[in-house]
């Protein structure tokens, strides 16, 4: 099973971003992830949504085709998540209802330094990934709050608990995109 | 009275824009609007906003701090507004309840060639806009679903009905922005 | 299939109720859809929330329990679905991720006088049944805008699109169901 | 200045009745906050919706008709606020952009024993009563996480940090209902 990991966070050192790096590593046994970046896709624009698009969306697209399901992480900006995580699905949505998200399994981890750890972003990102047609793994949010506890100076995730609770949440995910598949 | 008009389309002839640039002709006296770009603003980057902030960035803050109240005009993208229009938002929001936008009054218009017209994605902005800081005015929405009966091939707003709502909307975002000023 | 369908509009000759009951007359082949009534049940109050629970209570929770999917109806009051049907899906989440919700694949429908159709409202319902970990049927949107065109005197939908329509969602809402229980 | 301060939690004990409670003793000196409740309000059905109606949705129109403001306490269920306020606010907002809410300034606070407080509750609310024209005071969400630590046995707010933050939520809101007031 092949998995596909997007940040919404662009900032060397994001702690979203190492959450994924530390999910790759706890994927159950068959399943792999693989990190792609969406810093590099230029703004969404109908006019360059051609048979001609930018390298980076046509990258994207190729990702997002070829996995199995999609893993986001995403930070909490002004109660939503980024604006370069929406250009990216924007992108990948297109035709509507036709489009390389459509009917793809989807999970979402955030990482926060607040309480409430993204609560408010994973609630519009789900419903941005309902009009995409791409069902997200039926289980309760993960969310890591005052994630600065939970990493050590070198971006490693040390904290035990939620180590054992994103390997927890990528079992639930590949039983979902299995589950999905008929399998 | 300045306000200022931001699109969330980046397109050529986009029926948003267009609906910003039809609301110039429309203000009450002593209101003028006027628009700026946002296509320029880079993804936001935490290691970009430094002292040192990319041009189009500080010409949106400097437009944004020295407006009145700012009007978006947003199409809908997947149940929610563009990536490209988060974007500007989370660059003009920071520092947190202290930024260009903390008390800004705003207001939302949306063209849509679907029924909806745009409604979910003035539910999600307006709830950004909660974040910010920045009251919105209220007011029932002003959408306008199955735009593409309501311009002319030159791009002008034609439709009657539509001007005169977008008059009257313009009208009560003036005197909600000369409310919070306490006039 | 047993499903199970629940209106979210309490008065006699809701729009929203008779859709559910065109929806008895329109399921695929083997599947069966049963109405229960949501306006007995009393406001939740934890300190009601015993091993004593009120009857209505008890009917709507084995109800669901034992339907292989549930059908919601709901009409848009204030951009949200009504308080009434909230609170049945109160009462039907508890315990928390072990309800009888918990894991049931369900479907929004929605009738409304306006052009936006209850979008807005399918928006709120579909987040908190994401916290339900109730799956929702990845399809487009089914709602049925300006409702008062589409219902003859008697009360019966004699829109032939809208027939279609509803035919075709609910023949993806048996699908759905089937996937997901590995069928 | 008479304020009205209305509970989503029915039971006995609730600590977000208790924070309204903790409230009536913090305002600021001038303003007075009264606390009705709004269990005994039946489900919302447009039948009952007459010129004769229920006497408990009587006396909460009166009571929000004669209020300078409206202050809200909600839990959190399922990611949104509870169906019994849900109703209440339906109820009050007839007719669409005429009611009693319409235009009357509003606060929002909630306790929750989960580190994310209410959030995604409170941001459902605002979206409901953006519907109902009824603006938010713009302000940082006044939130209670793991608000067991806060209250004595007797149900006192005992935390001097919340008592602090709620006064000052409190200030804001009366300087909110005065500057719409145009005082």
């Amino acid at each position: 099973m092949k998995l596909l990991g997007i940040s919404g966070s662009l900032r060397k050192g994001s702690y979203n971003t190492r959450l994924l790096e530390a999910a790759v590593g706890l994927m159950p046994e068959g399943a792999e992830l693989t990190l792609i970046g969406c810093g590099e896709i230029p703004h969404y624009n109908k006019d360059l949504d051609t048979d001609n698009k930018p390298e980076a969306v046509l990258q994207l697209l190729q990702a997002v085709r070829y996995a199995d399901g999609v893993l986001f992480a995403t930070p909490e900006y002004n109660y939503s998540f980024p604006g370069v995580l929406k250009n990216a699905i924007d992108w990948a949505s297109r035709p509507a209802y036709k489009s390389v998200l459509a009917g793809k399994p989807c999970a979402i981890i955030s990482a926060s330094p607040s309480l409430i750890g993204g609560a408010r972003a994973q609630a519009h990102l789900a419903q941005v990934l309902a009009a995409t047609l791409s069902p997200v793994v039926p289980a309760p949010p993960f969310l890591v709050p005052m994630v600065q506890d939970k990493f050590d100076a070198g971006g490693l995730l040390i904290d035990e608990d939620t180590k054992r609770r994103l390997a927890r949440y990528m079992g639930d995910f590949v039983v979902w995109v299995d589950r999905l598949a008929g399998r």
